[in-house]
């Protein structure tokens, strides 16, 4: 493996107003830290993009992480060990690591995962069979006390935790009806992923569209992004249904927190809301991968990806992303397998 | 018992718009309906002003009970039998019966209880010991999974329905601290009900209030009142908190549901909230009366009423309780014992 003599990163310039720009973000160029015992350094070569980033560049005190202008942005990444003083970590080994966005980056192994790559093509370790699948794995399959024959909604429906919570609630027997923001996406989800209806939120009333698609109402919705769908969701709600809050993305680039919806529908329907966070789950990783890395090669779970080439592509990847124009896992190719 | 030779009755004159006023009232006055093979008439002795009448003058399809205007309104009493002509119900029997704002009204006996007026005032009936009581009663046994030690919170905490979720909290345990509108109110959950602490609503700050009042922030809320209270309680969540929904009183009064409040504190408490219906619930009516009516006769349960004399008093009280400005269980007497 060649080392390019320098470590090129992008940093938070300022805090996003609205929706983030790439004038948002500035690159610059530093030499590479060398490991000090007990560590290792690695090499990106997948970055995972997630709109929690857009949070947490607001310095939101709820993230155990902290960006403040001139810090490398934050990012989940596949990455290869080149030199290691780390006895658990050897070069060349492969892993996940939050190296952030750019090429290099030294780590203590705390909270790294080696990966396979013969197993699972290593970018899904960052989508379906990382972080994002487990969120989707775990409301499904802790919070949600699914039954079959249950009517499932998830939002953000062809991204990779929608896809997931859909996917894992259709394989436990389900009737899993998907929102998202164009036909295209709507027609994977029926058609590749299985959903057996999806809506798309931009061709008008979804409150009216969501009542069609669910004659016998929603008896369990997967929220992944809060705002007008979540509060469309409430007024289709079946008795006792349940409601996994796991995002807001709506709301990440608002400087102000928007109002939610108003909530006597959940009364009415002795609903439950449940919040979640990926990080009290993370003892269900190995059962994720099995899972849902059984079904991959068993041709019964899909998902897709949405790569961007190069380092200096992630802004507008995120941006893209922010804005609801990926399509599929949002991942930036920092460098070659 | 000598019966006066008409059935004066109030009935809801329009739909109100916004806070109820006297002139949303009319009365008129006509003959006594006998009653059929099968029922039985009732003079109403007590009635019980609760706050869902309000949303169900709004014609909201989410109750059971409509009103048109025209109609009389309704409303739980305490009642005795008149005259009869069924098999369970005699001449002389105290019941918890739906009369609704009348003198006398005829039942077929559906949904009547039988009152034991030496077991317990019969005005309690209405109110600790009634179906306000098995809300807070139901929602803090069977919803709110409470442990000893923890902190609730409950608003509109010197009513029935919150007096009863706060002290049943209390005697399991719990610190209790509610939220209430006057100083007096505040007062009174201190020295009579036992609560830790109570926060006056009106005082300025809610948010930095309930920081003060819970150090170890709040386990379990018992929400009588949707709106600014509720977020103000999401802002001081402590983690797997738990959320009791059981009324909206300020949005009754609006003809377009009020926006919520933002869920992300939801999402990071990793909290659960649940809707509370109370007609769920009434198989618990005789142990709710056990356990609270043990606890009154002990002296370790207190509850405060608030009655209004004679029936063309009712608009009037419906009122003031809709402003807030009752203090205790808002209680109507009709006739005397």
């Amino acid at each position: 493996m060649r080392l390019s003599q320098s470590n090129r990163r992008i940093l938070m310039a300022r805090v996003p107003q609205g929706l983030p720009t790439p004038a948002d973000f500035s690159f610059d160029e530093v030499s590479i830290t060398p490991p000090n015992d007990g560590e290792f350094l690695s090499r990106t070569i997948l970055l995972s993009l997630d709109p929690y980033y857009r949070n947490v560049m607001k310095n939101n005190p709820i993230y155990a992480e902290r960006l403040v202008p001139g810090d490398v942005m934050i990012g989940e990444t596949v990455a290869q060990i080149v030199a290691s003083r780390h006895n658990d970590f050897a070069v060349g080994d492969y892993i996940a690591v939050r190296n952030g966005w750019q090429e290099f980056a030294v780590s203590n192994g705390q909270g790294v995962r080696k990966l396979n790559p013969a197993r699972a093509p290593l970018s899904a370790n960052l989508g379906v069979l990382g972080m994002p699948g487990l969120t989707g794995y775990a409301g499904v399959i802790v919070l949600s006390n699914l039954k079959a024959g249950e009517t499932v909604v998830v939002s953000a429906a062809t991204g990779p935790v929608g896809s997931t919570a859909g996917q894992i609630a259709r394989l436990r027997g389900a009737r899993v009806v998907g929102i998202a923001g164009s036909d295209e996406k709507c027609a994977y989800a029926i058609n590749e992923l299985g959903f057996a209806d999806c809506v798309n939120y931009k061709s008008g009333d979804l409150v009216a569209q969501l009542n069609r698609a669910c004659p016998n109402k929603i008896d369990m919705y997967f929220d992944n992004v809060g705002g007008d769908t979540l509060a469309a969701v409430l007024k289709n709600l079946a008795l006792h249904a349940r409601i996994i809050l796991c995002g807001m993305i709506e709301a990440y680039n608002m400087a102000t927190p928007p109002p939610g919806p108003f909530l006597g529908p959940v009364v009415g329907a002795r609903a439950t809301m449940k919040g979640l966070v990926v990080y009290d789950h993370l003892h269900l990783m190995p059962e994720l991968q099995r899972v849902v890395g059984d079904a991959i090669r068993a041709g019964t779970f899909h998902y897709r990806e949405d790569i961007s080439e190069g380092l200096a592509a992630a802004p507008e990847a995120f941006c893209r992303l922010m804005r609801g124009d990926n399509f599929g896992k949002a991942l930036v190719r920092v460098a070659a397998l």
